[in-house]
């Protein structure tokens, strides 16, 4: 087994880690999987039990602005907040950002501003990871390619891999026990028509973290078994239909891939259920408008917020049936 | 593979099919499953993929009482109503009675009291069918005993072969493909405290009917291959902690079994979800009783009802939490 450390070291391979840059801003895109990551192989690399395939929401992530400072701690804001030290967040970043720093190193004053909702299930630590990582490439000026920070931001968090390309993307599971194969990948499928419906469902509970959720769903599920056929087949079927641009394929596989992780979930012990009320109304109602022929699916990560796709031709219907809808464009027109 | 008629005659082996009894009156318990049947191996005989293990509702059930008519037709009515020869139930009905009996008998003044709601995945149909067959057995004096009419019952219904006992009651689904070993088994444990409590969520739309969901789960969903090895571990677990007494782990089994069941039809193509937003709320009620430390579990059928499992100490907690509930005691105190 391999530790961070090794794995940074090997991607660094002799590049400095002094300052170069005082200060700098960078941006990743929040991803939603259409073909879920659910359970790793190797929990301390993030290194995952199957392929996954996500699309970016291009404007919508995380903004990074870092600026070095003469000061004794780091400094964190969070959408304009301070975030205090002894919180969850500011550890887990400061964690991270140490496994590339001395402490002799100054300290830095960071910035993040996240353009979706944190911790709602939407993908916040994935597209902040990736910043992360785009950031710290300026600060040190590695001049490292995508690829190379698909690595490094897995170790932060295992979907922020897929945040350092807009489009759809595919992690490549990868078979070595280091990891380095083991990357986002970008797919050539553009498809301007797609887009994301974001509904977000009000939770005033704190659920279990995905981190965990997974780890219980992979240790106690029997039906988790059968997750990588699973996934193997929904993959597939994705993949062919971007390549034929057949949008019902694709909705059909997606949600089939999302309920099937669920499925595995609900039957985790103790059973894992992220949808409320809210969520099973939406889902009835997405079944609904499709025995009405209406091309709209959805997809549903570790939370309650249900996530539609259809085409740009529904906006309209999509507006007027889900009032609370934020649609995003993956593929802006230029 | 058998038909029906074949069975049948093989049960009655030469008894008379001749009107014995101008009228008379029976009733049958409905039953709910704590480990479910969930698919059949032969959908003619209605032999299930795997055993089952039910609890008979003692009052609640269907009273079925007959009367031989000088007339053309038969006559039935539900709950005080006439039901037209056009309506499906009256069509199941006559469909399997006339399977015991010529053309040239007299026909039948038949009326079915349900004291539950019918349709409601309250296993109507499993008392309906278990008070038909034994009403049958009065009218012919065929004086078979409740094994045998087990087997007759569920040939008009899966499930009403556990329908003519009171208490626990396994279905033993047997091997032989003629299903004569296919029938329910009562099981010697009196639970004078157990309860269920009846939760009624209010469905306008129409659902589809279990018989076409266990067999579209059947034939489509991959985590359906998973589902005998499940009922193997709960139906063990659940008649261990039966005979221990062990109500938390009667419960947990029990609900892991009936939210496997809906797993595998979340990954049915199409999905078949019976939840709906109430039924979800409902479900999250529970899981927080049982964080708060109380003996609440829930199982859950082929519709949005939830069937509360609690404990009769839990009476007046359960009445304030939930004042909508109907509570059953399936073992009347005498």
């Amino acid at each position: 087994m391999y530790n961070k450390e090794q794995i940074i070291a090997e991607i660094l391979s002799g590049k400095s880690t002094d300052v170069q840059q005082e200060k700098g801003a960078v941006y990743a895109p929040a991803n939603i999987a259409l073909c879920k990551y659910w359970g790793k192989r190797d929990s301390i690399l993030n290194l995952p039990m199957t392929p996954s395939l996500s699309i970016s929401l291009a404007q919508k992530g995380s903004h990074f602005a870092f600026e070095v400072v003469n000061e004794k701690t780091d400094r964190l804001h969070l959408n304009g907040q301070a975030v205090e030290e002894q919180h969850d967040f500011y550890h887990r970043l400061f964690s991270f950002i140490n496994l590339f720093r001395s402490h002799a190193q100054p300290r830095l004053n960071i910035h993040i501003t996240s353009t979706i909702p944190i911790a709602a299930g939407l993908a916040s630590s994935a597209s902040g990871f990736a910043s992360v990582v785009k950031g710290l490439n300026e600060l040190y000026r590695w001049q490292l390619n995508c690829s190379e920070l698909s690595i490094l931001a897995r170790l932060g968090s295992g979907s922020a891999c897929r945040s350092l390309w807009d489009g759809f993307v595919e992690w490549q599971y990868g078979s070595r026990d280091d990891g380095m194969d083991s990357l986002g990948v970008p797919l050539d499928y553009k498809w301007p028509q797609f887009r994301i419906g974001l509904l977000l469902a009000s939770s005033n509970k704190k659920s279990i973290s995905s981190r965990e959720a997974m780890a219980i769903t992979k240790q106690t599920s029997p039906f988790y078994t059968l997750w990588p056929q699973q996934v193997a087949t929904d993959l597939m079927g994705i993949k062919s239909a971007l390549a034929e641009k057949d949008f019902a394929a694709v909705g059909q596989a997606s949600e089939r891939n999302a309920l099937a992780m669920h499925a595995t979930m609900l039957t985790a012990t103790p059973a894992i259920a992220y949808s409320n009320a809210q969520t099973t109304a939406w889902m009835h109602q997405v079944w609904h408008l499709r025995e009405d022929n209406m091309a709209v699916y959805f997809t549903q990560d570790a939370g309650p917020n249900l996530k539609l796709l259809f085409l740009e031709e529904s906006t309209e219907d999509i507006l007027q049936l889900f009032p609370e809808v934020e649609i995003i464009a993956p593929f802006p027109s230029r």
